[in-house]
């Protein structure tokens, strides 16, 4: 596949360009490129550039085909079917990532991301369920994951604990990761992993602070 | 300040070398540029050629002094003193992560990004507290901001209210923002936003998955 080749800050534009046509459907048919642009903060040079790796969208003088792009970047980025998701970690940050991506599944159809099972330690915890959601222990992993069909993580779990339990993810055959723990993991390369970690966010907006 | 100049690519992997430090401290007083790239999970030659941009730290075949390095690292990203941050919607995820900044500001002295108020328009929320935080109403951000030296924001409302919110943020005089809703926001180049989006980040990552 040369789509594997592109560069991945490319990849985390498409989902930006995905919103802007979910969000206008409704009312036009057809965007240029500079319109696109201006929806999702991207100089439309860029929004050309990047959706020309995947074909010839769009038409000289009349932009893209809504409906069309919207079906093609959702081929490209997996979001046609379903994909289903495990959350480990159900303290306070999980809970709350937990029962927003549960709610979205079910109340937005364009949205595909399914949380399936949840994962913890705590067995006042494990047995339970969140919002219908089961609540797994992490020792259960494997099992759960290949019998669910699990592709992708989000892990909640304290700093810690996120390498040994990334493994445990990647062992699983968890094939991406994002990653709310303020702590860098070592995984091997066919995981992918993600950084959702808040603190390293704040801190690189505080360098930009007038004192 | 020819800092202003470096880019944001460097910025951002400067926290994870001060997580590196920060945990190496106890035990060590001077680091290689091959130890800090294996911790922070970055080539060694580009951790020494971002280094580089604010000064020459390390020194052949010794490293770095890490106390000293750390203290560099604290000044150019402004966190050598506390900077007060406000949070604005105090939904499950808000609350969530006002829980976690402010026990960590309390728990963690190296940890400089302090938390002093909240913002909310649900009538049930305001003039009450979260773990002895103030909710105040939004009606009253200009007021508060000024009054409490508030610089930064993490932004959890809903994706309908966020650009809306974050221009109010922005006319209080909040110089930077992290946008947690799903939403592009357009905003003057004063004010640095950067996006916690996790729906972007699961939706990018979606892509690397082998269907």
């Amino acid at each position: 596949m040369t789509w594997k080749r592109i560069s991945d800050a490319v990849i985390r534009r498409l989902p930006l360009y995905l919103r802007v046509l979910d969000d206008v459907k409704e009312k036009q048919t057809s965007i240029s490129s500079q319109e696109l642009g201006d929806l999702a903060g991207v100089r439309p040079a860029l929004v050309r550039k990047d959706l020309a790796w995947f074909g010839e969208f769009g038409k000289q003088g009349v932009g893209y085909d809504v409906a069309f792009l919207q079906n093609e970047l959702r081929k490209i980025l997996h979001l046609n079917e379903p994909i289903h998701m495990a959350l480990v970690g159900v303290g306070s940050l999980g809970r709350a990532l937990a029962r927003y991506h549960h709610r979205r599944f079910q109340e937005d159809s364009l949205y595909t991301i399914k949380l399936v099972a949840l994962f913890d330690v705590d067995p006042n915890l494990v047995g339970t369920t969140l919002d219908g959601l089961p609540i797994f222990h992490t020792d259960e992993m494997a099992e759960r994951v290949e019998e669910m069909k699990i592709q992708i993580a989000m892990l909640t779990v304290p700093a810690d604990n996120a390498q040994e339990t990334a493994g445990a993810l990647n062992d699983a055959g968890v094939q991406a990761i994002l990653n709310f723990a303020p702590a860098t993991l070592e995984l091997p390369e066919n995981v992918h992993v993600a950084s959702a970690d808040v603190t390293l966010e704040l801190q690189r907006l505080a360098y930009y602070i007038e004192k």
